[in-house]
Formats: C-alpha cells, sequence, structure tokens
C-alpha cells in the first residue's frame, strides 16, 4: 500500500497545529482510528495517538509496533513522533502519558469516544470535562470535547491523497465493467456480490469500502439492501452499489441495470435519476454550498415528479472513511432538540460521490452514483462507467 | 436468513425487565445495534430501540420501515413492540419519545454513546447524567450511563442461537476444508483471502464476519497480519484465519499450514501450539474462570518454554458480534487507573473461540482456532477441520 510521505504527514501537522491553537488546546487525544491513519500513517484495529503541539506519540499494542516501526522507517516515517508500547491497557497507557506530558486543556474525540470511557479516563487523571457549554471537574487539567477537527482538514485532500482517489476510481470503473458483463438472469443476488467482491480484490484493492449491495427486482426500491437469495430474472431492475479501498482510500460506484428490454417506466425513472446526476454535477464548482448541490438533484427529480421518491442525501465526502464529511444534503434548520447539520462550503480538493435515486415501492429503484474531485472551476469525475441503462439478455432489432 | 421466534424474543424480552428491574431503571435506550437486533429481529445500519418495561419501541428510518414490519408481521415478530419512524432525524425523533414517556430514570448504554451525543441528547431532554459515582444536572429525568446489561444476557445463547451456531460452524468447517486444499506456492496473499471470502460467501454465508487473514513466511509472526502482495512459498508457514455470519451469527476459525515439509522447528511450535488448545479446552465447564481456560493455555505453552510468544487473549466469545463476551484472557488486579478486566465464570450455553499462538518474529508463527460450546458438563467443539501441521506441495516417501 503507498503510503504518504514525511512531508505530506508534516504539512497535515502544521494543519492540526494552527487548529489546536486557535481552539486553545495544548494537544488532542486522537482515538477515532481513520484519524489515526491520516496523521501516522499506521493503520491497526486499535491505536491512539496523542498529538501535542511539538511532538506525536502514538500508543500501539505488540500486534502493531513492529509493523509501525517498519513504516516509520521508510520515507513514509511521522515527524517528531515516537511509539509508546501500550503497558497493560490502552487506556491506562494513556493515562500515564497524560500524566507526565501534563498538558493544561487537551482535546479529546467527543464524537468517537464514549461516554463510559471518557469519564473513566477523565478519572483517571483527575481531569475535568469540558462539553459543549457544560463544564465539570478539575481546572488544572481539562478534558475539552472537541467536533470534527481532523475531519475537517481530511475534507480537502492533499496530491497524495487525490493520487490514491483519482487510482482508486480508475481501478473501480474497470471492476465495473467486468460486474456488468456478471449480470445474468438465474445468480442469485448473494452469489452476483460475491463474485463482485471477488472482482473488487482481486483487481488490487486492499478490501471492499463497504458491504455489496446487489438489490434485484422489487428489492431495488430498498436503497440500503442487503444482498440475499432472490434469484435474477428478465424483466429485473438490478442496483449494483460497490466499492474499494484503494492505498488506504475508498471509492463508491452505482450503476442500475435492466435484465432485458426496460419498459417505459423504467426508461423515464432511469433518464430522471440520470437528469439529476448531470444536474447536480453541474453545479459544483468553488463557493456553492453542499446543499446547493443537493438542491439541484432534488429539483431534478421534483420536474419528473419523483421528489417523494428520493429519500436519502444526494452524496459524502469520501477519503479514510467511507462516508465522511462533506455531507451533500438537504439544508436544514436548527431546531430546540438538534443543531442544524453541516452545510460546508465547496472548496477545491474535497471528493464526493453524487447518487441521487429514485425508489418506488413493490416496483423497483434506480441510483446512479460517481465520485468527483472538485476542481478550481468545476468538478473532475473520477469514475467513469457508461450510464445508460444498461439492457442485458436484450439484442436492439 | 432465519430469525429467532417471537417466543424466543419475548423470553429475552423477560430477562432484560428483570436486569432492568435490579437496577431501578424504568427502561433503556438501546444504541447498540447487535443489542437492536438481539431484541427486535431488525438489523440495519442504523435504529435505535427504547426499552420500557411494558413496551419496546423501535425507531427507524425509512430505509429499514418496511423491511422491518415484514418482519414483525411474521413468526419473528416483536412482542409489545411498535415502530418509530424517524422525524428529521434519530436522536431529535428519540427525544420527542422520551418527552412523551417521561420516565424518571433511563439507562443509556455508556459504552456505545459517543460523549457528544449523549449530552446533546441529555440537553435537549433537560436529563441529568448519571456516569459511575458522577452525577450532574436535573433529578427529575435522568439518564443513567449502563455498562453490558444486554451483553450479560447474550453471553448465555438460547436455543436459537446455539442452532444457528452450530450450522455456522459445520458450513465454515466445509469451507475451511476447501480452503486448505487452495493454499499453493506462488499465489498472493490477497488473491488466496479474496478465494476464502468468495467460498464464505457462496457457502451461504451472509457476509465475512471480520477481515480474512492470510498471513505466510514472515508475516505468519504477525497475529493480525493484513493479507498483502507476497507470493506464497514452499517453507513457509501460512496462517489462515476466516469466519463467516450464518443466521446473523458469527462464528470464527484458524488453521496454520506448511507448505512443503515442516521443518523440525515448525512442527515443535505447532505441537505446543496444538497442545495449548487441548489443555484449555479439557479445562471448559461451568463453574471454572475465563482466567482458568486461560491460563491453561498460557501453561501449556510455557512449559514449550513458548510463554512469551504468546501475546494475545486465548479466545472471545461469539455471537451476534465476533468479539463479544466473555473474554477468555490472563486474570489482572484492578489498578488507580483502571478496573479489573472481567473474569467470567463459565456456564452452559456459552460460545466462544479458543485459539491459542505462537509468534516468534522473523520466524513466523503458528495459530489453531475452534469454536466451542460449553455443555452441562464440558465443551461441544462446534467446528471441525483436521488439526495436525497441513503439509501441501509435499509426498511422503
Amino acid at each position: 500500500m503507498r503510503l504518504a510521505s514525511r512531508d505530506t504527514l508534516a504539512a497535515r501537522h502544521a494543519k492540526l497545529r494552527d487548529a489546536l491553537g486557535a481552539a486553545q488546546l495544548d494537544g488532542l487525544v486522537v482515538t477515532h482510528l481513520p484519524n489515526v491513519l491520516y496523521l501516522t500513517n499506521v493503520l491497526g484495529t486499535a491505536g491512539i495517538a496523542v498529538f501535542m503541539r511539538d511532538r506525536l506519540y502514538l500508543i500501539l499494542d505488540f500486534r502493531y509496533t513492529a509493523a509501525a516501526r517498519d513504516v516509520w522507517e521508510s520515507p513514509s516515517g511521522c515527524p517528531e513522533a515516537e511509539i509508546v508500547p501500550v503497558e497493560r491497557t490502552y487506556d491506562e497507557t494513556l493515562a500515564a502519558l497524560i500524566k507526565k506530558l501534563q498538558p493544561g486543556r487537551l482535546g479529546i474525540e467527543g464524537a468517537s469516544l464514549s461516554l463510559q470511557r471518557a469519564h473513566q479516563l477523565a478519572r483517571s487523571v483527575d481531569a475535568g470535562l469540558e462539553v459543549g457549554d457544560m463544564k465539570a471537574g478539575s481546572d488544572r487539567l481539562a478534558f475539552v470535547s472537541t467536533d470534527g477537527v481532523i475531519e475537517r482538514l481530511r475534507m480537502i485532500k492533499d496530491a497524495h491523497e487525490i493520487e490514491m482517489l483519482r487510482s482508486g476510481g480508475m481501478l473501480l470503473s474497470a471492476v465495473a465493467v467486468d460486474v456488468l458483463e456478471d449480470v445474468k438472469a438465474g445468480l442469485s443476488e448473494q452469489a452476483l456480490a460475491a463474485k463482485i467482491d471477488w472482482r473488487i480484490k482481486s483487481a488490487g484493492f486492499e478490501r471492499c469500502s463497504f458491504e455489496t449491495i446487489v438489490a434485484s427486482g422489487p428489492n431495488s426500491a430498498l436503497p440500503h439492501a442487503h444482498p440475499g437469495g432472490r434469484l435474477l430474472r428478465e424483466g429485473d431492475l438490478v442496483v449494483l452499489d460497490f466499492g474499494g479501498v484503494y492505498g488506504g482510500y475508498c471509492v463508491d460506484l452505482t450503476r442500475t441495470v435492466s435484465l432485458g428490454r426496460p419498459d417505459a417506466e423504467m426508461q423515464r425513472v432511469h433518464g430522471a435519476v440520470l437528469e439529476a446526476q448531470k444536474a447536480a454535477m453541474a453545479v459544483v464548482r468553488p463557493g456553492v454550498r453542499a446543499g446547493d448541490i443537493d438542491a439541484a438533484a432534488r429539483g431534478a427529480l421534483g420536474r419528473h415528479k419523483l421528489a417523494e421518491a428520493f429519500g436519502h442525501s444526494t452524496g459524502h465526502g469520501l477519503g479514510v472513511e467511507i462516508h465522511e464529511a462533506p455531507r451533500i444534503g438537504p439544508r436544514r434548520e436548527a431546531t430546540g432538540d438538534a443543531p442544524a447539520p453541516p452545510d460546508d462550503a465547496i472548496e477545491p480538493g474535497m471528493v464526493f460521490t453524487i447518487e441521487p435515486g429514485a425508489y418506488l415501492p413493490g416496483w423497483g429503484g434506480v441510483r446512479i452514483e460517481d465520485d468527483v474531485l472538485v476542481t478550481s472551476d468545476g468538478v473532475e469525475v473520477l469514475t467513469n462507467v457508461p450510464t445508460q441503462l444498461q439492457t442485458h439478455g436484450f439484442r436492439r432489432d
């Protein structure tokens, strides 16, 4: 797996240092593993990074220390950093490190740390806890719950990330062309999904980026159907949604196939969804808001009286996670019970999906999804697969 | 997928009702999705169950409501329950429901709910928060952080769960026999892992229960290696660790293969690990502690001077999660910074892995893993695959 260079990591660290300075924090305890990977080039199923303004400490257990040292001795090493092996447990090791470093205000990732763990940790180092406008406990050391500090940096991809996502998009497009040939009447959804997963892994992806969706016939009306035992047959719409992880970065693609000659309603719905996708892509440029992109897709579907049939968001950011910022969804106001969801300003270097759909219960559904990179004046589409309604088993007269 | 019957769900609910009574709670907000599945037969990527003493409310968004209603109208329906469709967001819908139900003391799952979300939720319904001995805010309504209430019930499998795990164990054993035939010099770790995943899914598992491990040659010394581009070759030890989800239940198996004639050291280490596994299995019976099982495995490896080479726990519970209670690991004392880890008493109906290993950096490693069900007087092994050191590409003289 190709990793970011030492200089790339240093640039990420510099940005994080600025963000912590602005938030008046001495450091940040990074418990969300995709964020640990982003800062250190180390990916395990466990690991905690403690990012102080002058040094990064990476707490790892014996399963990962040897591999991490190998990476760090390469040109992809982590600058100004050291590995701290786990003694007994992660959180005990973290507590001991915090006692040694003696920060005053230490950020914690409030969205990834559980309530129970945050309190146990605060208690073990006698720290106060600040969550929003709630403050409790000690003033000497405060844990400050932060929200998306590193996730906001990750929204804008650097050159290494763009290269991985471009390569991933090309590779997934090649897989998709083969997958579209695999769709045959008589195959079960599960068997086709297993074939797709095999193609993804054989093509050189590290793994699937999520559980592959093969939704056929009436199941295609369920946007998140699990592949089941249903056999594909003539007359089905089949939604195929799959993705891979390449160099640590997630790509994602959906095509909808008609098995046999599509009828007029299939053509109408597919055409409307395709129009919605094109409308959304056409508005992407620096300066617009995520909500504008969503509104363009929703508006196009509305013109075809399919607004009600489109229940999910238009897209999501892609990166070391399959769902990350920015959220490309409807603009909404805050209420007494919840803050407004983010409506990010679109900037060059963002990478996200555009995936409108229309789902008609009992009949079926259509979704078309591609991955785009925001450029200085528009959009670069990273995936490249025909979007016309496929007509397998059908010969044109 | 076969689901638990209405009566089985009712029995689970009755046990949970007792546990809540003992903890003086009016209800429990269930946010951990495997627990939602356990109580309702509904599995999505989102969903919140609010379990009150007299009724269960299942909050679901539009993606899952139709499928959930279908399940609930079947013999696998959820007793005394209703579906609450999401209005705007899950947590806003939850807040509105809590305001309507007016509980006094409501449990929340402190290990699965994030710090940020717990505080936002408490604030939106003006609830106090109790975490351990910390209490803050309102007395009229208190959110009480609970620890493993449902997970403790899940440790003892009911008849439906045992049937799924038995079937899963048999199916995985059949897959393993084919997988052992697939191991050939010249294949990459990645290609072999893709083949294993395809076999798992084609055999009828819903999905892999974790990312398949194929660790060859020196990589086999890393207990949690990711399959990479390394080509398998004569003289390698190859650790194969894979599993599937059957009827919602996870099974897990590891075998270590020698490609070509194993040398004396391979035979010695493999023999020691096998001895450790047998020693651990021999002590499993109701009344012993998890730590006793771990000690048996560790003691056997110690007699072969391999205690230092075994860095992980001896096993983990299996069920709707691939890692669940009981933890079969070393007994440890509490410290000022952390409570002692659980050392559960072994009871009939528990299902867990027994998977000792020995890892020698630079040389390689061996792990042997099977799944066991605790019976009234010992153990039933759910997986059935030869454990001798395999010798592919080798013809005996």
